[in-house]
Protein backbone atom coordinates (compact mmCIF):
# COMPACT_ATOMS: atom_id res chain seq x y z
CA UNK A 1 0.00 0.00 0.00
CA UNK A 2 1.20 3.52 -0.95
CA UNK A 3 1.13 6.02 1.87
CA UNK A 4 2.15 8.98 -0.19
CA UNK A 5 -1.42 10.50 -0.53
CA UNK A 6 -3.84 11.55 2.59
CA UNK A 7 -6.54 9.12 1.83
CA UNK A 8 -8.93 11.80 1.56
CA UNK A 9 -7.09 13.44 -1.09
CA UNK A 10 -7.08 9.87 -2.93
CA UNK A 11 -10.68 9.85 -2.98
CA UNK A 12 -10.69 13.33 -4.73
CA UNK A 13 -8.39 12.92 -7.69
CA UNK A 14 -10.85 10.62 -9.53
CA UNK A 15 -13.21 13.97 -9.13
CA UNK A 16 -10.93 16.45 -10.21
CA UNK A 17 -9.64 13.71 -13.43
CA UNK A 18 -13.28 13.76 -14.41
CA UNK A 19 -13.76 17.23 -14.23
CA UNK A 20 -10.42 17.68 -16.35
CA UNK A 21 -12.66 15.96 -19.25
CA UNK A 22 -14.92 18.29 -19.34
CA UNK A 23 -12.65 20.94 -20.37
CA UNK A 24 -9.60 20.01 -22.20
CA UNK A 25 -11.37 20.36 -26.13
CA UNK A 26 -11.94 23.98 -24.59
CA UNK A 27 -8.48 25.01 -23.11
CA UNK A 28 -5.15 24.36 -22.82
CA UNK A 29 -4.71 25.51 -18.65
CA UNK A 30 -6.96 25.77 -15.83
CA UNK A 31 -6.60 27.83 -12.82
CA UNK A 32 -7.31 25.93 -9.11
CA UNK A 33 -10.73 28.29 -8.96
CA UNK A 34 -12.12 27.01 -12.00
CA UNK A 35 -11.69 23.34 -11.03
CA UNK A 36 -12.64 24.25 -7.43
CA UNK A 37 -15.78 25.66 -8.68
CA UNK A 38 -16.28 22.93 -11.01
CA UNK A 39 -15.51 19.55 -8.25
CA UNK A 40 -16.90 21.88 -5.40
CA UNK A 41 -13.72 21.13 -3.52
CA UNK A 42 -12.77 24.53 -1.99
CA UNK A 43 -9.80 26.51 -4.07
CA UNK A 44 -6.90 26.00 -1.25
CA UNK A 45 -7.99 21.96 -0.74
CA UNK A 46 -7.79 21.68 -4.80
CA UNK A 47 -4.01 23.29 -4.50
CA UNK A 48 -3.03 21.25 -1.52
CA UNK A 49 -4.28 17.64 -3.34
CA UNK A 50 -2.79 18.81 -6.53
CA UNK A 51 0.66 19.58 -5.00
CA UNK A 52 1.06 15.98 -3.77
CA UNK A 53 1.51 14.88 -7.45
CA UNK A 54 4.25 17.34 -7.76
CA UNK A 55 4.68 21.10 -8.54
CA UNK A 56 2.28 21.33 -11.64
CA UNK A 57 0.92 24.57 -10.97
CA UNK A 58 2.04 28.43 -11.74
CA UNK A 59 0.75 31.02 -9.62
CA UNK A 60 -1.52 33.47 -11.83
CA UNK A 61 -1.09 30.73 -14.84
CA UNK A 62 -2.73 27.49 -13.40
CA UNK A 63 -1.81 23.87 -14.82
CA UNK A 64 -1.74 22.67 -17.86
CA UNK A 65 -4.00 20.22 -18.39
CA UNK A 66 -3.17 17.74 -20.92
CA UNK A 67 -0.04 17.21 -18.04
CA UNK A 68 -2.47 17.23 -14.91
CA UNK A 69 -4.33 14.73 -16.58
CA UNK A 70 -1.43 12.16 -17.05
CA UNK A 71 -0.47 12.81 -14.04
CA UNK A 72 -3.57 11.89 -12.41
CA UNK A 73 -4.00 8.70 -14.70
CA UNK A 74 -0.36 7.75 -13.44
CA UNK A 75 -0.53 8.36 -9.92
CA UNK A 76 -4.13 6.31 -9.91
CA UNK A 77 -2.73 3.76 -11.94
CA UNK A 78 -4.86 3.82 -14.64
CA UNK A 79 -2.49 3.79 -17.35
CA UNK A 80 -1.60 -0.02 -16.35
CA UNK A 81 -5.00 -1.36 -17.31
CA UNK A 82 -6.47 -3.61 -14.62
CA UNK A 83 -8.62 -6.51 -14.95
CA UNK A 84 -11.80 -6.83 -12.92
CA UNK A 85 -14.30 -9.48 -12.43
CA UNK A 86 -17.91 -8.84 -11.57
CA UNK A 87 -20.09 -11.37 -9.50
CA UNK A 88 -24.04 -11.75 -9.35
CA UNK A 89 -25.40 -10.78 -13.18
CA UNK A 90 -28.50 -9.61 -11.96
CA UNK A 91 -29.33 -5.88 -13.53
CA UNK A 92 -26.86 -4.27 -11.85
CA UNK A 93 -23.94 -6.92 -12.58
CA UNK A 94 -25.51 -6.30 -16.63
CA UNK A 95 -25.00 -2.81 -16.26
CA UNK A 96 -21.99 -2.53 -14.67
CA UNK A 97 -20.75 -5.13 -17.18
CA UNK A 98 -21.73 -2.41 -20.07
CA UNK A 99 -20.77 0.52 -18.39
CA UNK A 100 -18.33 2.66 -20.93
CA UNK A 101 -16.83 4.50 -17.84
CA UNK A 102 -14.84 1.37 -16.79
CA UNK A 103 -13.14 0.69 -19.92
CA UNK A 104 -12.50 4.94 -20.42
CA UNK A 105 -10.42 4.84 -17.38
CA UNK A 106 -8.57 1.32 -18.23
CA UNK A 107 -10.58 -1.40 -16.56
CA UNK A 108 -11.48 -3.95 -18.60
CA UNK A 109 -14.15 -6.56 -16.81
CA UNK A 110 -13.00 -10.00 -17.74
CA UNK A 111 -15.59 -12.38 -16.03
CA UNK A 112 -18.84 -12.61 -14.92
CA UNK A 113 -20.35 -15.06 -12.33
CA UNK A 114 -23.35 -16.00 -10.59
CA UNK A 115 -24.74 -19.03 -8.95
CA UNK A 116 -28.13 -19.24 -10.76
CA UNK A 117 -27.79 -22.32 -13.34
CA UNK A 118 -30.24 -20.45 -15.83
CA UNK A 119 -27.85 -17.28 -16.01
CA UNK A 120 -25.12 -19.59 -16.28
CA UNK A 121 -23.51 -19.94 -20.28
CA UNK A 122 -26.01 -17.23 -21.11
CA UNK A 123 -24.25 -13.61 -22.49
CA UNK A 124 -23.40 -10.51 -21.12
CA UNK A 125 -21.67 -7.86 -22.81
CA UNK A 126 -19.47 -10.13 -24.76
CA UNK A 127 -18.68 -12.61 -22.02
CA UNK A 128 -20.58 -15.90 -20.99
CA UNK A 129 -21.59 -15.97 -17.31
CA UNK A 130 -19.88 -18.82 -15.53
CA UNK A 131 -20.59 -20.24 -12.59
CA UNK A 132 -19.21 -18.89 -9.71
CA UNK A 133 -16.55 -21.81 -8.97
CA UNK A 134 -14.60 -20.87 -11.82
CA UNK A 135 -13.91 -17.84 -10.18
CA UNK A 136 -10.63 -19.26 -8.29
CA UNK A 137 -8.67 -20.57 -11.63
CA UNK A 138 -9.72 -17.47 -13.46
CA UNK A 139 -7.92 -15.05 -11.20
CA UNK A 140 -5.25 -16.60 -12.10
CA UNK A 141 -5.35 -16.95 -15.45
CA UNK A 142 -6.36 -13.39 -15.80
CA UNK A 143 -4.37 -12.02 -12.95
CA UNK A 144 -7.53 -10.55 -11.24
CA UNK A 145 -6.73 -7.21 -9.59
CA UNK A 146 -10.18 -6.05 -8.28
CA UNK A 147 -13.72 -8.15 -7.88
CA UNK A 148 -16.54 -6.26 -7.98
CA UNK A 149 -20.04 -7.28 -6.06
CA UNK A 150 -22.65 -6.73 -7.91
CA UNK A 151 -25.20 -9.28 -5.19
CA UNK A 152 -28.19 -9.44 -2.94
CA UNK A 153 -27.55 -7.38 0.10
CA UNK A 154 -27.39 -11.04 2.15
CA UNK A 155 -24.97 -12.42 -0.05
CA UNK A 156 -22.22 -10.16 -0.03
CA UNK A 157 -20.32 -10.63 2.72
CA UNK A 158 -19.71 -14.78 1.59
CA UNK A 159 -18.94 -13.44 -1.85
CA UNK A 160 -16.13 -11.04 -0.24
CA UNK A 161 -14.91 -13.77 1.89
CA UNK A 162 -14.55 -16.49 -1.25
CA UNK A 163 -13.25 -13.38 -3.15
CA UNK A 164 -10.37 -13.29 -0.49
CA UNK A 165 -9.90 -16.88 -0.44
CA UNK A 166 -9.34 -16.59 -4.04
CA UNK A 167 -6.54 -13.82 -3.31
CA UNK A 168 -8.29 -10.73 -4.87
CA UNK A 169 -7.16 -8.12 -2.45
CA UNK A 170 -9.42 -5.27 -3.51
CA UNK A 171 -13.17 -5.65 -3.70
CA UNK A 172 -15.81 -2.95 -4.62
CA UNK A 173 -19.06 -3.23 -3.25
CA UNK A 174 -22.31 -2.36 -4.83
CA UNK A 175 -24.62 -4.19 -2.79
CA UNK A 176 -26.76 -2.35 0.04
CA UNK A 177 -24.64 -3.71 2.70
CA UNK A 178 -21.66 -2.94 4.22
CA UNK A 179 -18.91 -4.85 4.21
CA UNK A 180 -16.13 -4.22 6.65
CA UNK A 181 -12.59 -4.12 5.98
CA UNK A 182 -10.21 -7.94 6.93
CA UNK A 183 -6.75 -7.61 7.03
CA UNK A 184 -5.21 -6.65 4.00
CA UNK A 185 -7.64 -6.36 1.61
CA UNK A 186 -8.57 -2.93 0.27
CA UNK A 187 -12.72 -2.72 0.51
CA UNK A 188 -14.82 0.08 -0.96
CA UNK A 189 -18.48 -0.15 -0.35
CA UNK A 190 -20.85 1.67 -2.64
CA UNK A 191 -24.05 3.29 -1.39
CA UNK A 192 -26.31 4.47 -4.59
CA UNK A 193 -28.35 6.58 -2.65
CA UNK A 194 -25.87 8.62 -0.98
CA UNK A 195 -26.09 11.10 -3.73
CA UNK A 196 -30.02 11.12 -3.65
CA UNK A 197 -29.50 12.15 0.27
CA UNK A 198 -27.20 14.79 -0.57
CA UNK A 199 -29.99 15.54 -2.92
CA UNK A 200 -32.57 15.47 -0.48
CA UNK A 201 -31.09 17.82 1.40
CA UNK A 202 -31.30 20.54 -0.86
CA UNK A 203 -35.00 20.08 -1.34
CA UNK A 204 -36.91 22.50 0.81
CA UNK A 205 -40.41 21.10 1.37
CA UNK A 206 -41.69 17.81 0.87
CA UNK A 207 -44.34 16.17 -1.68
CA UNK A 208 -47.81 17.11 -0.22
CA UNK B 1 -31.87 26.32 -1.02
CA UNK B 2 -30.00 25.36 2.39
CA UNK B 3 -26.76 27.34 3.06
CA UNK B 4 -26.49 26.27 6.76
CA UNK B 5 -24.26 23.58 6.11
CA UNK B 6 -21.27 24.05 4.37
CA UNK B 7 -21.90 21.86 0.61
CA UNK B 8 -18.57 19.17 1.89
CA UNK B 9 -19.68 18.96 4.89
CA UNK B 10 -23.63 17.73 3.51
CA UNK B 11 -21.98 15.53 1.37
CA UNK B 12 -20.24 13.48 4.38
CA UNK B 13 -23.62 13.33 6.38
CA UNK B 14 -25.04 10.30 4.28
CA UNK B 15 -21.23 7.96 5.24
CA UNK B 16 -21.87 8.96 8.81
CA UNK B 17 -25.35 7.61 8.37
CA UNK B 18 -24.54 4.60 6.64
CA UNK B 19 -21.71 3.78 9.30
CA UNK B 20 -24.09 4.07 12.36
CA UNK B 21 -26.13 1.35 10.82
CA UNK B 22 -23.43 -0.86 11.34
CA UNK B 23 -22.97 -0.26 14.63
CA UNK B 24 -26.61 -0.11 16.08
CA UNK B 25 -27.21 -3.35 16.91
CA UNK B 26 -24.54 -3.42 19.15
CA UNK B 27 -23.86 -0.29 21.32
CA UNK B 28 -25.83 2.62 22.13
CA UNK B 29 -23.18 5.64 21.89
CA UNK B 30 -20.45 6.50 19.73
CA UNK B 31 -16.88 8.10 19.66
CA UNK B 32 -15.88 10.48 17.25
CA UNK B 33 -12.91 8.48 16.85
CA UNK B 34 -15.17 5.33 16.05
CA UNK B 35 -16.97 6.90 13.77
CA UNK B 36 -13.65 8.80 12.05
CA UNK B 37 -12.04 5.39 11.87
CA UNK B 38 -15.05 3.62 10.02
CA UNK B 39 -16.23 6.70 7.87
CA UNK B 40 -12.33 7.08 6.60
CA UNK B 41 -12.50 11.13 7.51
CA UNK B 42 -9.95 12.46 10.44
CA UNK B 43 -11.86 12.54 13.74
CA UNK B 44 -11.76 16.63 14.18
CA UNK B 45 -13.57 16.65 10.62
CA UNK B 46 -16.35 14.44 11.83
CA UNK B 47 -17.09 17.13 14.94
CA UNK B 48 -17.03 19.64 12.96
CA UNK B 49 -19.39 17.97 10.38
CA UNK B 50 -21.23 17.17 13.35
CA UNK B 51 -21.74 20.01 15.02
CA UNK B 52 -23.31 21.70 12.69
CA UNK B 53 -26.25 19.36 13.47
CA UNK B 54 -26.39 21.03 17.09
CA UNK B 55 -24.28 19.98 20.04
CA UNK B 56 -25.28 16.13 19.95
CA UNK B 57 -21.94 14.83 21.56
CA UNK B 58 -20.33 14.84 25.11
CA UNK B 59 -16.20 15.39 25.60
CA UNK B 60 -15.11 11.83 26.56
CA UNK B 61 -18.67 9.65 25.72
CA UNK B 62 -19.20 10.17 22.06
CA UNK B 63 -22.46 10.53 20.57
CA UNK B 64 -26.31 9.10 21.29
CA UNK B 65 -26.23 6.42 18.02
CA UNK B 66 -29.74 6.39 17.68
CA UNK B 67 -30.17 10.60 18.38
CA UNK B 68 -27.70 10.82 15.87
CA UNK B 69 -29.20 8.65 13.38
CA UNK B 70 -32.65 10.39 13.88
CA UNK B 71 -30.99 14.23 13.84
CA UNK B 72 -29.26 13.51 10.63
CA UNK B 73 -32.04 11.78 8.45
CA UNK B 74 -34.23 14.90 9.68
CA UNK B 75 -31.48 16.94 8.35
CA UNK B 76 -31.12 15.13 5.46
CA UNK B 77 -34.88 15.72 5.02
CA UNK B 78 -35.05 11.69 4.86
CA UNK B 79 -38.04 11.16 7.06
CA UNK B 80 -40.24 13.32 4.64
CA UNK B 81 -39.94 10.67 2.07
CA UNK B 82 -39.83 11.50 -1.98
CA UNK B 83 -41.00 10.85 -4.95
CA UNK B 84 -38.62 9.65 -7.65
CA UNK B 85 -38.37 8.98 -11.35
CA UNK B 86 -36.29 6.97 -13.48
CA UNK B 87 -35.93 7.57 -17.02
CA UNK B 88 -33.71 5.00 -19.06
CA UNK B 89 -35.21 1.57 -17.94
CA UNK B 90 -31.69 -0.71 -19.72
CA UNK B 91 -29.98 -2.97 -17.07
CA UNK B 92 -28.81 0.43 -14.93
CA UNK B 93 -32.38 1.57 -15.24
CA UNK B 94 -33.93 -1.50 -13.84
CA UNK B 95 -30.99 -2.40 -10.77
CA UNK B 96 -31.77 1.10 -9.94
CA UNK B 97 -35.75 0.62 -9.90
CA UNK B 98 -34.82 -2.61 -7.62
CA UNK B 99 -32.33 -1.39 -5.42
CA UNK B 100 -33.42 -1.95 -1.63
CA UNK B 101 -31.18 1.20 -0.47
CA UNK B 102 -33.50 3.94 -2.23
CA UNK B 103 -36.25 2.78 -0.32
CA UNK B 104 -34.68 2.02 2.52
CA UNK B 105 -33.27 5.62 2.77
CA UNK B 106 -37.22 6.62 2.09
CA UNK B 107 -36.64 7.49 -1.36
CA UNK B 108 -39.91 6.21 -3.44
CA UNK B 109 -39.51 5.46 -7.34
CA UNK B 110 -43.18 6.29 -8.37
CA UNK B 111 -41.90 6.23 -12.58
CA UNK B 112 -40.01 4.43 -15.30
CA UNK B 113 -39.64 6.04 -18.94
CA UNK B 114 -38.03 5.05 -21.83
CA UNK B 115 -38.21 5.68 -25.31
CA UNK B 116 -37.59 2.28 -26.64
CA UNK B 117 -41.38 0.99 -27.91
CA UNK B 118 -40.48 -2.45 -27.14
CA UNK B 119 -39.72 -1.51 -23.22
CA UNK B 120 -43.35 0.59 -23.01
CA UNK B 121 -45.96 -1.20 -21.45
CA UNK B 122 -43.74 -3.75 -20.00
CA UNK B 123 -42.68 -4.05 -16.22
CA UNK B 124 -40.07 -3.65 -13.45
CA UNK B 125 -40.22 -3.55 -10.05
CA UNK B 126 -43.99 -3.87 -10.03
CA UNK B 127 -43.72 -0.57 -12.14
CA UNK B 128 -45.16 -0.66 -15.48
CA UNK B 129 -42.59 1.13 -18.34
CA UNK B 130 -44.40 4.75 -19.80
CA UNK B 131 -43.14 6.58 -22.70
CA UNK B 132 -41.12 9.53 -21.76
CA UNK B 133 -43.77 11.39 -23.31
CA UNK B 134 -45.77 11.36 -20.02
CA UNK B 135 -43.31 12.56 -17.71
CA UNK B 136 -44.66 16.07 -17.44
CA UNK B 137 -47.88 15.09 -16.71
CA UNK B 138 -46.68 12.35 -13.67
CA UNK B 139 -44.19 14.93 -12.14
CA UNK B 140 -47.37 16.88 -11.38
CA UNK B 141 -49.28 14.22 -10.17
CA UNK B 142 -47.25 12.47 -8.19
CA UNK B 143 -45.04 15.79 -7.17
CA UNK B 144 -41.89 14.20 -8.30
CA UNK B 145 -39.15 15.66 -6.49
CA UNK B 146 -36.43 14.09 -8.31
CA UNK B 147 -35.28 13.11 -11.45
CA UNK B 148 -32.75 9.80 -11.65
CA UNK B 149 -31.05 9.19 -15.19
CA UNK B 150 -30.10 6.12 -16.40
CA UNK B 151 -30.13 6.42 -20.12
CA UNK B 152 -27.01 6.19 -22.30
CA UNK B 153 -24.21 8.70 -21.89
CA UNK B 154 -25.34 10.49 -25.72
CA UNK B 155 -28.74 11.36 -24.52
CA UNK B 156 -28.04 12.60 -20.52
CA UNK B 157 -28.03 15.97 -21.58
CA UNK B 158 -31.46 16.32 -23.53
CA UNK B 159 -33.39 13.74 -21.04
CA UNK B 160 -31.55 16.69 -17.94
CA UNK B 161 -33.03 19.20 -20.41
CA UNK B 162 -36.16 17.65 -20.57
CA UNK B 163 -37.05 16.95 -17.03
CA UNK B 164 -36.15 20.41 -16.20
CA UNK B 165 -38.72 21.63 -18.95
CA UNK B 166 -41.15 19.65 -16.83
CA UNK B 167 -40.30 21.41 -13.44
CA UNK B 168 -37.75 18.71 -12.10
CA UNK B 169 -35.57 20.76 -9.53
CA UNK B 170 -33.09 18.10 -8.28
CA UNK B 171 -31.36 15.59 -10.99
CA UNK B 172 -29.35 12.33 -10.25
CA UNK B 173 -27.22 11.44 -12.75
CA UNK B 174 -25.87 8.08 -13.99
CA UNK B 175 -25.01 8.57 -16.99
CA UNK B 176 -21.25 8.38 -17.91
CA UNK B 177 -21.71 12.09 -19.02
CA UNK B 178 -21.10 14.75 -16.43
CA UNK B 179 -23.77 17.35 -17.24
CA UNK B 180 -23.50 20.52 -16.54
CA UNK B 181 -25.76 22.65 -13.32
CA UNK B 182 -28.29 25.08 -14.95
CA UNK B 183 -29.78 27.54 -13.15
CA UNK B 184 -31.27 26.83 -10.22
CA UNK B 185 -31.52 23.32 -10.70
CA UNK B 186 -29.38 21.16 -8.44
CA UNK B 187 -27.76 18.14 -10.58
CA UNK B 188 -25.45 15.41 -8.93
CA UNK B 189 -23.34 13.22 -11.69
CA UNK B 190 -22.55 9.43 -10.13
CA UNK B 191 -19.14 8.33 -11.86
CA UNK B 192 -19.48 4.28 -10.83
CA UNK B 193 -16.07 4.54 -11.87
CA UNK B 194 -14.55 6.65 -9.37
CA UNK B 195 -14.34 4.28 -6.66
CA UNK B 196 -12.81 1.76 -9.00
CA UNK B 197 -9.97 4.19 -9.63
CA UNK B 198 -9.56 4.99 -6.04
CA UNK B 199 -8.74 0.95 -5.24
CA UNK B 200 -6.26 1.24 -8.60
CA UNK B 201 -4.04 3.71 -6.39
CA UNK B 202 -3.77 1.45 -3.84
CA UNK B 203 -2.69 -1.60 -6.07
CA UNK B 204 1.16 -1.90 -6.14
CA UNK B 205 1.98 -3.73 -9.31
CA UNK B 206 0.22 -4.08 -12.41
CA UNK B 207 -1.22 -7.57 -14.16
CA UNK B 208 1.47 -8.79 -16.02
Amino acid sequence: MKNKIPPASVERLPLYLSCLGDLSAEKSRVSSEKLSSLAKVNSAQVRRDLSYLGTLGTRGVGYEITTLKNRLEIELGLVKGWNTIIVGVGNLGSALAQYDGFREKGFGVVGLYDVDPKKISSQVAGLVIKSTEEIEEDCKKYKVAIGIIATPAEFAQETANSLIACGIQSILNFAPFRLQNIGNVNIRNVDLSQELQVLSYYLDSPPV
